[in-house]
């Protein structure tokens, strides 16, 4: 059994990854911290939890969390960098689902995220917790950043094509959509049924934070500069995200379909669909799946690929929980086989 | 393990059942059958059931169904009372999902769903599947009628009042709020998202088939006639039901929180939540919990109480499992401990 | 041309004023007061508006509000009693959308609202603005206090039975639902589109504001003391209120339907349903109609009554220009004449 | 006055059409014909339409038709080109809702709908009633064949563009998100709220019927081809397009916000709002107004403009009235001025 704290546990990844922790065979929750809700039982906050999930929020102890095998933040951006290092030195290992330690370049953190990063030393053993691409390095990692649920999807999506060189790296489109939960658990207007469903609209056209994880992401494989475009959107539905990803092709005779199921062949949470589908989020509401297709159409040079996910799931909590499968040995699928909730 | 079979799992309880006996530890799933969909995969027709279900649908077969050691039907009403004598002689136990023989009175069954009772002889060894009153007797059953949506939620939130006789049993009032997959996955203009989203009403008022199935039970709770006024609503969202149940209270003195306490004490599926809560559908979402609040407005003698429940788990699928369980003796939350997704 | 003053548009019902007031052919929009959003233009905030109100919100002022003819509040309950009196003085008229006028017992209405009344002596001349009781009053008074949403649909539904005294008063029962923009537009987790959607719940069980307001009215014409139990829902949707409303019919023989058809054949904008029907809140939406069913289930003794609104327009601002309507002779129907929004 | 019919009536497109005839100043609505709904009356079908049109549907007659001034077609595709030449022989003129006289080009109509062209005579008289391009033209039309809802979002959103010269005309994808009322009324399982809520998912990417109409209205305005990758998605909500346009820019020094500005200036319905800003589909439901934004994201040469319309309005019935007014010589916006419903 691996020993577990959860800081900050009171957001939609937060829930979802105590949702995902209560039912691991493998897991032992030991404590789960929140200044604000400090003292309140967890399933008083989050009542599907009723009957499973034992414990009061604490404040957060840097001893006890320290004494645990892992721990996991689920916190704002801004907080793991301010703990990280005192937990390692106590021989806690971390996955970050915030963005703290997602980009390797502190000085590009800095411009995107508005603040100093606490603990650029850190960056350079952090490892970034995309499994279908640093499986090994995650596996002996101290320090996992989760990606983010846009930059999940989209790479996931792109990575056999750049793998491939198959296409025109500086002609990147991602078109992405996303379920409301990724706004996040807090008091807000513009996020409100009343305002939020019965709408659809983009956002952060001028830059979004996930832009330059994307990209880094993207570079990484390419072994070299790439052209993104990056629009996302808001979308009436609480989970999900569906990107649509637009590239030119350099290569007319190229076989996609079977280019996809072999890049994906020995995954276990990515699934390529049969040529011609196209594929709906809620056929992984819930799992950890990513669910992709990959389309060309009949006129002109563009491939268009499909890629589905959970943002809460393969997006966040369920990635983290595929990433701590990898660094403590256990089964990469452990505790994530819930089926999608269809209808 | 069990041998199971599935008859019509083409629907949305279907489907559900489907996901919850893929993950049962104990069953086998042997076969799925449709006459519509026969040769199809059923992955391809559930894409959430990707890599769980390795089955096609298969023409029904009484010969392969009869070896089984359970058969679901998970049908449209008249289907299983056609088939059931014929699998029961060749040894198989069933459950029906369906209304066929949810009452006892065959001749009320006739008048409620307009066609004869093909095996009027069956209704007396039928037995009722509500764990929550026949617990012993499901675990004899060779033949269980799984209750209805609606009667699970209305019964679940009378039974502990009429019990405890504390009552007026002339003055029941059931507004229950269900989500649209009650309707069915069927072809239909009234159900379309634009139809029925951002909307919301009552239907059937001058009768409802579930009428006289709440009725039956609460009468046999009750051991006499109770008057029952039952008016069901369409609600713009998928699963959920939610029942509003209203009684004049004999006993100005009774503690009813503490009754309900009581009465479900040793239930491992319905929740009573702390006096002056408001439970919502959500928080059982995919689950098999039925959770109940019971509440006493300060003037007047009116009772009121919240009972809310998936209608495809505790209200459908998750209710035949737990029967299942309970006929072949195994632990009686096996395959059901699924944890409500929120959000 | 009616001059005209809206202070607080920045919510719900002010922005649907404001919808309402911009198409009405007798209304000069003078002025839109916000201490919050003073400086913005109007159509930045609610862009739906563009093109058609060339405004910004001003801080409020005495001098120009009192100029007008008619000053709207649209604000939190509390404002309007600080400011009615001054503004009365200079001439100008007022409806009040927000509850403090609603109740003529300044105690009563303390009780529940939780703050001192600051302008007891106003409640005597404040005339309660639900036309279908008070049409002749509304035409004659300086200040109207508009009616709460739930009390317009469930006061419109008991009325044609207590005038006729064909139900005992001591039985009644509103079962409400109502759209999430019922909570207002301020920023919360509750109404969240993840909190509120794919979820339906009741609240406030022990005690809601508007049951004093609804048994007001309700004694008012019964001409007597009323029994009420009053549970509203949450409904997953923006707009509309569903009242499914219950009580115990005294006189076996009366044709309900014509009560209905009888005591709404003048009302512009009641509009009683064929014998059997059963509303949709949809066929409401964005338009001033309260459209009702009765039935009589066929055994027992209990009524049932359908009654939906749309709660930012009959519930709020399409009765409040209703109202203006009457108090300044302009034909009732006015800048009300929008059709419902289907689907 | 003007005498107007309509074909079919019963769907989505057909309903909307009601709404905004009955409210026209001008329009004297003289017949609605459906065969399936004969002897119906109207507000039965479309209860929204209570009191505001007093009329049953009848059978499609063409002497009644043909007296009339106008007819609209609000049919599948198929039934106007089929009934066309003796409406336009008897006197009427025509606005067909559907996709006979789209195409110039009968062989691929014939190729894209599955069907023989029954009046390929009439494709050279056929007016394309976007008013934006062709306003003078349609003031002269007898017949216009009104724009399919994703045609008007992408031709208006790349038309200042394309007549500018200033993105290369062969890199255009339209990336394009649709409430499911796009899909119309009739029975489908696809469109349940069961199936097509809490969902999100890309359609018809091999090819779909609105590209080749795209295409042609775009190389009209270009003078000459254009590459353009359509990829349509279905979002849960019932209103509303939007189209995420990309192109890449030829022209580094463009500006763009003006040259959108300056393009739609005197566009009664087309709203460029402010530089930097993200329309919402809300913006515009129920209303005919097409609202843009355009933006130049920091790095690359890739242009993203934002174009929202309510795709039963603008993208069908609105825009079908607006074609009526100018053909009419009647004011362009009469009957078009409801404010969009927010929330």
């Amino acid at each position: 059994m691996i020993s577990v704290g959860v800081v900050g546990g009171t957001g939609y990844t937060g829930v979802e990854l105590l949702r995902l922790l209560a039912q691991h065979p493998e897991v032992q929750l030991e404590l789960v911290t929140s200044r604000s809700e400090a003292g309140r039982r967890i399933d008083d906050l989050f009542p599907n939890l009723r009957g499973q999930v034992d414990l009061e929020f604490s404040a957060p102890d840097p001893e006890r969390l320290g004494a645990c095998d892992l721990v996991f933040f689920a916190t704002p951006n801004g907080v793991a960098m301010g703990m990280a290092a005192q937990l390692l030195e106590r021989g806690a290992r971390i996955i970050d689902l915030a963005a703290d330690f997602r980009l390797r370049d502190a000085e590009l953190w800095q411009r995107w995220y508005g603040m100093e990063h606490a603990a650029p030393a850190l960056l350079e053993t952090a490892v970034y917790g995309l499994p279908e691409i640093n499986r090994e390095a995650i596996a002996g990692a101290r320090l996992v950043a989760n990606p983010g649920c846009y930059p999940t999807a989209v790479q996931l999506g792109f990575l056999p094509l750049l793998q491939a060189g198959c296409i025109e790296p500086s002609t990147l489109i991602a078109d992405c959509k996303s379920g409301v939960s990724g706004a996040g658990r807090k008091a807000s207007v513009a996020t409100l049924l009343a305002e939020a469903s019965e709408s659809f609209k983009a956002y952060a056209v001028p830059g979004h934070r996930h832009l330059p994880e994307i990209r880094q992401g993207l570079e990484g494989v390419n072994g070299g500069p790439v052209g993104l475009t990056f629009v996302p959107h808001l979308t009436p539905m609480i989970r999900g995200i569906h990107a649509t990803l637009y590239a030119r092709l350099k290569d007319d005779g190229a076989d996609l379909q079977r280019l996809f199921e072999q890049a994906y062949r020995d995954e276990p949470f990515v699934d390529v669909l049969a040529a011609g589908s196209h594929p709906e989020t809620r056929s992984v509401k819930g799992s950890n799946y990513c669910r992709i297709a990959v389309h060309r159409p009949p006129e002109g040079d563009t491939v268009v690929v499909l890629s589905v996910i959970d943002n809460l799931v393969k997006g966040a909590a369920g990635q983290a929980v595929q990433n701590m499968n990898l660094m403590f040995g256990l089964e990469e699928h452990g505790g994530l086989q819930a089926i999608a909730l269809m209808p």
